[in-house]
């Protein structure tokens, strides 16, 4: 059982873009961050339900699938549920419609009190206020077994793997400079000194980085 | 003619690190950032003057190789050169030795007033107190129509950067994060828009990236 992390970075380690809006709750960077992995054929299956077969099948596909493989359950914060985006709406799902990519637990860090949500595909939102390692520990019994991914957004991340709770990191680095934003690395010097770390360019320019132990 | 530069960093964009002494004078992660560039035949050969013919060979020896191909003239810092670190000393020399890599004129942006230094092999230092854009004119002139480099550092990197005045940045990424000391990437939202971006693995683990235009 490995406690897992991805996450699109820019090469100034921009995780978040500045400028969230109402219209951009990701910031108006974020297109640039995420394009070659929503361009993948697993992601637009997975995410999208695209049932055309369409979409890039190289080296970041293969990160994409990879994403998918061995999880049994995914702790995230509430930022990235969406409920800083939509404060007042009291009927908010996240943001993936019905059918939810993950298929598995999902536990969303929140100081609210939220009944859990289930869906069809095995999704099912559970909202915890709690640490994090009382967090990890609700995730393994979840997971049976298979690997727990801290979802984000990028401050839960920082914080799971500021806490060494973290076995591996994977991160695809966008060769784009955003300059503003939230950034994957503060506070995390040395961290890397406890992993093996391999880097891959795939087709599309972008590095994927990974810190394993 | 290009104008270019060369730089190792950090996974979190860090080119100096913090904590520079006497004892360190490029702050004491500098090893970190610098290992497998020193470790490449080409480095121990030019800088220092290693005759054995030790040394790797991959794509690190094929970058280091490429620094010093082709560049008539550069342009550094007066902290690259030493003055910060050694500013009673007016006997300074930089600190290359008898031999200093360059084999080339190198431009030292000064607010001092110092008469040019001469060595046997082809490096000349001159120092000079003016402007960016006065400076790679000069440089310019010395270089006979090879390319210029801007040899850093960081901040002055920076400047020429932000001022447009860079034709080709190649940036050593090393996988390590080192949280404290000066990033390469402030200010520089979005200029790699103006830039063609390509990577590559070396054998060391270290992703050079290079932007184009």
């Amino acid at each position: 059982m490995a406690v897992r992390v991805d996450l699109n970075i820019s090469l100034d380690g921009i995780a978040m873009p500045a400028n969230q809006s109402a219209e951009n709750p990701m910031g108006e960077d974020w297109g640039r961050l995420v394009a070659d992995y929503m361009a993948t054929k697993t992601f637009r299956e997975r995410v999208f339900h695209d049932g055309t077969g369409e979409g890039t099948t190289g080296v970041d596909d293969r990160y994409a699938q990879a994403y998918f493989e061995g999880v049994g359950a995914e702790i995230m914060g509430s930022g990235m549920y969406g409920f800083h985006a939509f404060p007042d709406d009291p009927d908010w799902q996240g943001w993936w419609g019905d059918e939810p990519p993950f298929e598995y637990p999902v536990l969303v860090l929140s100081h609210g009190s939220h009944a859990p949500i289930e869906f069809a595909n095995g999704t099912r939102f559970e909202f915890l206020d709690t640490t994090l390692a009382t967090a990890l520990e609700r995730a393994a019994e979840l997971a049976g077994g298979a690997d727990i991914r801290i979802g984000g957004g990028v401050g839960v991340v920082r914080d799971f793997l500021a806490a060494g709770l973290v076995d591996r990191l994977h991160v695809a680095v966008v060769p784009v400079v955003l300059g503003r934003g939230t950034s994957l690395w503060s506070d995390l010097q040395g961290f890397d000194l406890d992993y093996t770390v391999t880097s891959e360019v795939a087709e599309s320019g972008v590095i994927h980085v990974t810190f394993t132990r």
